[in-house]
């Protein structure tokens, strides 16, 4: 049995009820089941309706899955840009989705700030011509966070009817996001919801919906079995177009419907409560430096700083403790952390991990 | 505690030993480790040399793990096809992979057959300007397989470098292909190989790529984060581009482990002995007719006949005894049934079916 508490920004530690969900699943053979079943259009529902309760997610919108944040960034790109997209870069993942753009033959632009950095809206002109405009929440590579208000603030700036995207990947759940807002958000279960990974989740509203429609009426293709039409016709069933991850849905409804009974006031709550420590922690730490300078601009669930004992050093001192944090991204591997905070790791978990890192390297 | 055997032709029975290893999994932490770690190259890598042994897959073949069979359709579509692709279509699965090529903006043409029967080699005329030939194996919705020599003998009858895509989703591991006479083949994880569904494998070889990589470099879009190119770039790293199905990755190498250990021709000599089970109570049962009329094309993992008795009936007399048969495809839901013969299933638990249907229906 290992009994590693994992830090790390996703994969990460798995919600606690997760094993005994899974056993339960192979007990009841969930993985044998037809997806044409109405056993399966009972889980999706399942988890569907939970996300709808713990979003607040207004009736406008549809909740599809996907196989991975990646897959939505395509499929976002193909099923709603003719031409151009507009990107807010601060970080790798944000640039990620840019490029993705260029790749599927668009013309993208971007709006780009240092890594470390976050955006001062005033600053941005956003091109009208913009059909798409992208937002990233929550920037898992450098910790930055987009405030909410910041995220509400970009449509009363725009001057077209441009659709606007938040990539709330690391995340979702945790930000009070009005979608009346924004057009359309999504997030991977293995971050903030605690589950294995395999499974992307697409919110989008009937904007989007209709752009697609456009777009196919005018005889652009919007991909094949995964364009916005092809989902949606399932989704209204229950259903994915392809045999899906059947496991992960599953999971996610009972994660979600945890979640539901704890009340996401609290886990937000908690979330602060826990980032809060954690920052307290690097502030006065002789090893640690905060990455993100501004403080409004600091993420809540993945908290970067720069470090002067190599990461690779510090798993080693953690590990006997049964702890693990993650690397910086790409080539800050080794002079940044990545410590994340999601609702799996208990108050107490993190306090441990805070009194541990803080005996271990000052 | 669930003990119905499913003979659903995917998802279907896990393979016996897939809940001990998901079990195990857990005590691990499979899910929570990151998917750029070295713990998880080596799941990847033994999951890729165990089905490099199983397959016995030449070395200028690449495995590559997607999300399911219709991504890859989709995929093999945008990354090999600039203009034209030509199906051989004989079910439901095979028009679909014709229609994604369509929907892709791609000209595709098909030569059809009715629905239940193969194809006569001899009579069909591949254009010569198509640069894709899809080939099915085995049509899961119609009980249709092509003898692997007709698969084999397809290159010949090309005049040009076409390259021949099988799609092998509900046959794969069971047919004996001689991977140098064609270019690509892919399958389900869900059908022969007994997994959780989420997982789809696609087999390249080097012209493959070549193909791709012309295409890209032509300035032509072959998609984002899975084009052939990114696949590869990191397939050599032991890596997915996105997080992936880590969990299902994990257990197919598992899984095809104790395959390679029982052996191929083992595998083989019971699923044609299962068959024969099957398909003998079929031709003298009452209630069923054997729906492929040509001995020969008929497949031996997924067995499909007319029935008097609607399927619903039957699968309830069957529940009692803790059994469950596939209903046929999409409107012949009720008219036919599909019984799988994947290697989850022993020969013991086809002989109890094949009684308890004598039994129960005649």
């Amino acid at each position: 049995m290992e009994n590693k508490v994992f830090f790390t920004p996703g994969p990460s530690e798995l919600y606690p009820t997760v094993p005994r969900h899974m056993a339960s699943a192979m007990e009841n053979k969930i993985g044998s089941i037809s997806h044409r079943s109405q056993q399966f259009k009972d889980i999706y529902a399942h988890a569907v309706s939970g996300l709808r309760q713990l979003l607040q997610l207004p009736d406008n919108y549809e909740v599809l899955f996907l196989s991975s944040a990646n897959e939505i960034w395509e499929r976002s790109i193909q099923n709603t840009v003719e031409q151009e997209s507009f990107h807010l870069v601060n970080g790798s993942f944000s640039d990620r989705f840019y490029e993705i753009a260029q790749e599927l033959g668009r013309k993208a632009s971007k709006y780009e700030v240092p890594f470390g950095e976050g955006f001062h809206l005033e600053s941005i002109a956003i091109p009208a011509s913009a059909e798409l405009i992208a937002l990233t929440h929550n920037e898992t590579s450098s910790g930055v966070s987009m405030p909410v208000t910041d995220v509400h603030a970009v449509r009363a700036r725009t001057t077209s009817d441009a659709l606007i995207f938040v990539d709330a990947v690391s995340s979702m759940p945790i930000p009070d996001i009005d979608y009346s807002l924004i057009d359309s958000a999504f997030f991977s279960v293995q971050k903030c919801f605690g589950l294995p990974a395999g499974l992307g989740v697409w919110l989008v509203n009937d904007r989007c919906m209709a752009k697609a429609e456009a777009l196919q009426a005018n005889g652009f293709s919007v991909g094949s079995y995964h364009s916005l039409t092809s989902l949606l016709s399932k989704a209204k069933a229950h259903q994915t177009p392809e045999t899906p991850n059947v496991l992960n849905i599953y999971l996610l409804g009972q994660v979600v419907e945890e979640m539901n009974k704890k009340g996401i006031g609290l886990i937000r709550q908690e979330t602060e409560t826990k980032a809060s420590l954690i920052y307290d922690y690097l502030e006065r730490s002789t090893n640690f430096d905060i990455a993100v300078q501004e403080p409004a601009h600091r993420s809540t669930t993945t908290i970067v700083a720069n470090t002067i004992l190599p990461t690779s050093e510090i798993n080693k001192h953690l590990s006997p403790y049964d702890m693990a944090i993650g690397s910086g991204y790409g080539n800050r591997k080794e002079n940044q952390v990545r410590i994340a905070n999601f609702p799996a790791h208990s108050v107490a978990q993190v306090q441990a991990l805070v009194y541990k890192l803080e005996e271990l390297v000052g």
